[in-house]
């Protein structure tokens, strides 16, 4: 049983001096390894574990190919200017070819956890000699896993599995306890730029997660493009999380007089404290507009664009 | 080359007046057969041939399993009311047989065109005896066949092909040089009751038009479901146009606490004068949401409900 901390309730000089004790007296004098993605969870942790561990932790960003514009670069140097080296694997064709034919979301998933556990992360680690693994599952994420509406990698112990027997190393999880409020209060106080411990949430499968259907550079290159433009249009509107989703599913639409079958986007914007129930935030129709006319003047292919009013439940934040 | 009539310089009196002459003249003693949608151009030429020829003119009604709840009979009392008898052919199991497997819009389409032309409404024209065909071609379906945006299945004339090589009968257009705005106005001068003239747009495929993928008579009841809850909260909106599409494409939603894969549906609605530009209704959030609600509510399958924001062009007002 997880005890949550509310980030009302939560010190967070307290918590990270308790959680750099706690992982500096379960590393001792060994090697601990983690895995930066960038997004405010895995940010935190490695400055909690830079904190305890200084040299003794050894941080690499996977560059499989899914990330944002820019982001990879945008990360590593953030974390440069904290003083935190961290080290760029180029594991791009690992994940195309493991995604290569699959539209199931849920194989999917599976295509890019197997990719980076047991391939890319799970080489490495193997190679580093490191026998702890620093992790930033969250309690939201374990709720979610244990409820069955999402299936995260990062939670093996609450899904049975031991990460010893599996993987070769012990997980340290210092952010269990938290939700995702509470992660950015931690982050702020460790001294993580706004951009990172403001940024909104971002899923493990990447953009792979926000593609329906098949996972292909050209398919991933047209989201990326939308999601430029819907992160850049939605930064200042206050929201929880914003999002750009390519369908697959193809309508009619067109393009200087003819008819032009092409691609949609759904734009995603929603109002949530902490993700466990969200509205859609309620933008102007001079945004809405001027996102949809952004959108297909500037991404090739892309004849039309929708914004999902829908609350959660019953959907859910991201599409996949 | 086609002279246009726009709605402000309509006179509705001598257009009718005129319309009927030229419908007489045309047919003598022969007789007519028309094909009634239920539509506002196909019940304005219904009521137009009526005048011109009252019993000389047969009025179908086919059932193709693809009509809006209800639609088949609220157009035959309506037309009952107005002293036009419609007769109602089911031909429900000839369309969902056409449709059997197809995906690709435009197949679709030509599966619809052709099952309704030759196999259905051709043998009845041939059985009849009528040598000339009321249909309700307008400008605007010539415009966009020409430009290749639409294929329309009643403007052969403009596609280059001649309907009594490949019919057998001889069409007659009365509607042809009017925009939606002016049929309208021609439709309540006729006497066509509020219902019918003010009626939004509704495509020639119908449903099958409103499912992206698959026509089955499941999903079309999926779309009639919803199409029922969006045309009735946008009734009074005042909009030109509203509709509910099917997505193919398949996101992750929850039901009572866990993951549920559902179906999509897209709201479209439409500002426009006369269709050949239009840009989405502004509706409140209230609106949204009430739509995504009742949506999700009430339509089996449904976790997701989106809103179009893209301005025609570059998209157009239907989705396939």
């Amino acid at each position: 049983m997880i005890t949550e901390v509310t980030a009302k309730e939560l010190n967070t000089e307290s918590f990270i001096n308790e959680k750099v004790k706690e992982i500096k007296e379960t590393v001792g004098n060994s090697k601990a390894i983690n895995a930066l993605s960038g997004g405010v969870d895995s940010s935190t942790v490695t400055m909690l574990g830079h904190r305890a561990l200084g040299k003794q932790l050894r941080t690499v960003f996977i560059e499989n190919g899914l990330m944002r514009e820019g982001e990879p670069e945008q990360v590593v140097d953030f974390f440069r200017e904290l003083g935190v080296t961290v080290e760029v694997v180029d594991a791009r064709e690992d994940f195309f070819a493991a995604l290569k034919g699959i539209t199931d979301p849920e194989e999917k998933r599976e295509a890019i956890t197997q990719t980076f556990y047991k391939e890319v992360f799970g080489r490495i680690v193997k190679e580093s000699n490191a026998k702890y693994l620093l992790q930033g599952t969250i309690l939201t994420d374990v709720d979610e896993t244990v409820a069955g509406i999402k299936r995260q990698h990062n939670v093996f112990e609450q899904l049975g599995i031991d990460p010893q027997d599996t993987f070769g190393y012990q997980i340290i999880e210092p952010l269990i306890q938290l939700r995702k409020d509470g992660v950015r209060r931690v982050g702020k106080a460790l001294g993580l730029p706004a951009e990172l411990f403001e940024r909104i949430p971002f899923p493990g499968p990447a953009l792979s997660a926000r593609v329906i259907g098949k996972v292909t550079p050209e398919r991933i290159e047209t989201v990326r493009k939308a999601t430029v433009i819907v992160e850049q249009m939605l930064k200042d509107s206050g929201a929880f999380q914003y999002l750009a989703i390519l369908h697959e599913d193809r309508v009619t639409g067109m393009r200087e007089g003819r008819r032009d079958f092409g691609q949609q986007i759904e734009v995603r914007c929603w109002d949530s404290v902490d993700a466990r129930t969200a509205t859609p935030t309620r933008l102007s129709f001079d945004t809405l507009e001027r996102l949809a006319e952004e959108i297909t003047r500037n991404v090739p292919g892309v004849v039309s664009v929708t914004y999902n009013i829908a609350t959660k439940p019953p959907s859910t934040i991201e599409a996949i």
